[in-house]
């Protein structure tokens, strides 16, 4: 099997790489492109890796950690180590496609258990090794990139397993090295039968440990709450010793510990377990609805009503605006046929209208009272009831739009998503300003939803497609990814909701965090990591 | 005036001081006391307050003070450093009756701004003078002592605003000396009225920011959280500058700092300002249920069934078991009537059953459909509905039980309440050996509740009478409180659920939490308090 970089880009084999019909057609109205350009694929990555970079690290600490983790579990080839390079942000793909690859660890590491990560954390802070905690790579914030060399730590080889479903607490202890879906699918099939609450959009390529460290929030958050509000205990192991909590229900024994390390990517220590709370899995009991809304402040309007009223939480709660509504309805093919024709005539107009998605879960009858309540308030802000399927319907296809990216890449199209939190009164400027400035460039599409949602405010997720500045890639993408980010942080988003920092937001962290609050993350830091070995040099804005 | 330890011992005007009927009938069985008795009151520090200890501040720094904050707003007479002195734990009780008052602060500042907070911070740090945040002083663990002397910093003169209210967001902004029954008033009076959902048993005598550095739950958190879930922003002024965090609704910005000042009890510093989640008040919409178990275990088991069903979930939540059943049923003159040997021969005996109390608040019909779903499953686990009227006549009276606290101290008899966290699989078995324990000890009343539920498990809430022993009373408690304590950390309970650690818990700390997690409380702080002046010498078992 050749070992390409492409077989790195890729997200993996779940999916197909290609485009459907109904986006292509899309595709080929907005970018003007022809049959041919669509067939003419670039940059592709198809060919073998080679590192320029040789593997600097001394061969005594080479056989020391073979020592510790075994021959088979401690791997330096030049594909391993372009594996381990980077995750899936915007510029790693491109440097991927242009078989750029500057700053590969020098050695993969797949420890077996928790007392071998201990001894490989004591040899990198006792000979100054840098060490990076790495599992399914789905960052899209340059989280788990080395770029002083060293160890990278892969946990899903070994550290993959449940340790304990405990039935009464309705909690999971697990390592955090175990995939999403190999996650789920132990508990939907033990016991009573249960569900981690918790689907990321990468949630196929990502792992327990991976939604920890990155803030993660998935689907359901809105009922279930982010990561943050799940995880009950930790173990963590750090170069200055072993922080372990316990999985009480909640206390006031100081302030708490878990969430120092709920959002600290890799910068303090390797997170190796967690107590999480688990739910009941009874999907046949889920409520599902879907309208569509006149205007974007209508349906906006509608779902702060709905939070704040006090009804129970609808779990998946999304809002399209109306770019993405029709793109939607265009690639789904309903766009001009009858029933568009008739909702067209009530008044819910193409680029205007606003489709909102529901699903509520938990008890049979919950679920159906918080729809009925959900339908009675969306109805007062002009909501038109399209029943539970168009729900359904996109929930089929849940994770797959972020699978789209290789094959638009391919021919030549930018895309990346990028997202923000927002409090209520300043949701919809910020929206605004947000597409002013991505339009700036020609031929941009825009699409942008709400997809996890607060009494308080919510999230904007923002996707964007652009033609690539041939030849200049990565420096155009750069730019304009730096203006957008200005946008949203001037116009008083958060940096981010549910990504994380990494190192592509990191340049913005002084600016929205303030010098004081730099110095206690950087303390909180120095303290766990004296030697500064821990995913260094620059994620989350720390040294 | 008089100025006498007893009006610092009080808990403020608003009940009087004297033990109803009922409970009077209660006790005089119970500890075998005649009128005489209940008519013989000991200790009760109602002589004139003198300080044996001299302010040993010296003048110059007295002087700083006056210049910043105001002659007006620096006192160090007896009386205010006396009252700056204590909390309301058992021993600051029984030390004001005895008149031993061992360290008082050397002076009480009534900062008039964050600005004059500020400044005095900085001459403190400069000269090592020790600094302990002040404000409703209702600490049951004795947090906010001053066993450095120093400066007794009270918020509750002037740093007592509500700052702004967000309606939109439905967020409150608020300085952090402001009182519940302030804060409160002023958010159902405000706009389209709303509430602050948080109503801990202290909340006529505690303020916003005693909530936070408290780690406070309220009585409706079983449906709102505790604070820890309703601060979205805080301003804390530390010794290394200032700390301000922003309103998202969320973020993934590194990890959550909110969550190392909610708890710090005034060791990093003093939160002056904190925005927060307010909740549309609507009192006429709020469902009331109450339950009569055969047990406890089936109580509890209704309980978590009710938190695991996804059916939504209560405000109010409580079971109280077969000890503190009985004595509410006698001191509310039920016991025996027509309707209690009716409920006695479906089976529901005295010394074993349990009452349950139930309120939901938010929508109207959400309230009516969750106390209807509460209703299925508690007939499910043998409860008998007793409707609404035993949980309102609770609330009724639901801050006054505390108060009782002097009378009965009055008369001899010793009093205090415990509380701890468990998950469901631990808590019988801590139940058990808390009453065991307590048990050893001749003629003691044991009343424990669960007020604050969870999926994953719930609080346990002791409260113990017993007689004292007389000319030894506080070694006598320090020694029992101290055996109660063991008993709860050995049965896996945590050391507190929602009163804080102060000093009284602090000495089970590095058990509790171990040595790596106390090295890294203690760094945070050394980093914020570098010179170790805030609210020093032993809170949280901090150095």
């Amino acid at each position: 099997m050749k070992k390409t970089y492409r077989e790195i880009l890729k997200w993996g084999d779940k999916h197909e790489e290609q485009i459907d019909e109904g986006t292509l057609r899309v595709l080929k109205k907005k970018f003007e492109m022809s049959d041919a350009d669509i067939n003419n694929k670039m940059l592709t990555g198809d060919t073998e890796v080679k590192l320029d970079k040789k593997v600097s690290l001394d061969e005594k600490f080479i056989n020391e950690f073979i020592s510790i983790s075994g021959e088979e579990n401690v791997k330096y080839d030049d594909y391993s180590r372009a594996e381990h390079s980077f995750g899936k942000f915007y510029t790693d793909l491109m440097n991927l496609r242009k078989e750029q690859i500057k700053t590969p660890p020098d050695l993969v590491i797949f420890p077996r258990n928790d007392d071998e990560i201990e001894k490989i954390i004591s040899i990198c802070k006792d000979n100054n090794i840098a060490l990076t905690p790495f599992a399914g790579h789905s960052s899209v914030t340059r989280g788990v990139e080395t770029p002083k060399g060293g160890v990278s730590l892969d946990l899903t080889k070994h550290i993959n397993k449940v340790i304990e479903v405990n039935e009464k607490n309705t909690t999971v202890r697990v390592q955090t090295g175990m995939y999403g879906p190999a996650f789920e699918d132990y508990l939907n099939n033990f016991g009573d039968s249960y569900s981690c609450g918790h689907f990321p959009q990468s949630f196929e390529y990502s792992t327990v440990g991976g939604w920890v460290a990155a803030r993660s929030a998935g689907q359901a958050s809105t009922g279930y709450g982010k990561i943050d509000d799940m995880i009950l205990a930790m173990k963590i192991i750090t170069p200055s010793g072993i922080i372990q909590t316990k999985d009480y229900p909640s206390t006031a024994q100081a302030w708490d510990l878990n969430k120092i390390f709920i959002g600290s990517e890799g910068t303090l220590g390797v997170i190796t377990e967690v107590t999480m709370k688990i739910r009941k899995f009874r999907p046949q009991n889920t409520s599902y609805a879907s309208f569509i809304f006149k205007n974007f402040e209508f349906a906006v309007e509608a779902m702060r009503t709905i939070m704040q009223s006090g009804i129970g939480k609808p779990h998946l709660f999304r809002i399209s605006d109306p770019e993405e509504t029709d793109i939607s309805f265009k690639t789904m093919n309903f766009d001009n046929t009858l029933a568009d024709k008739f909702i067209k005539t009530l008044g819910y107009k193409t680029g205007e209208r606003c489709l909102m998605f529901v699903a509520i879960e938990g008890d049979k009858d919950y679920a159906k009272f918080v729809k009925a309540k959900v339908k009675i308030i969306a109805k007062k802000f002009g909501g038109f009831f399209l029943g539970g399927k168009p729900t359904k319907k996109w929930l089929e296809q849940r994770y797959s739009s972020a699978y789209l990216r290789e094959p638009l890449m391919d021919i030549g199209i930018m895309t990346d998503t990028i997202e923000t939190a927002v409090t209520w009164d300043n949701l919809t400027q910020l929206r605004n300003e947000v597409i002013k400035y991505l339009k700036k460039r020609d031929k941009t599409v825009v699409m942008i939803h709400i997809s996890h949602v607060y009494e308080n405010g919510a999230n904007l997720y923002i996707t964007f497609l652009s033609p690539m500045a041939k030849e200049n890639e990565i420096d155009d993408y750069v730019n304009y990814h730096k203006g957008l980010v200005d946008t949203i942080h001037k116009n008083k988003g958060s940096l981010s909701h549910h990504h994380g920092i990494g190192r592509s937001l990191a340049p913005w962290m002084m600016d929205e965090m303030g010098k004081e609050n730099m110095a206690l993350l950087q303390a909180v830091k120095n303290h766990l990591d004296p030697k500064g070995i821990m995913n260094p040099d620059g994620t989350l804005g720390l040294k």
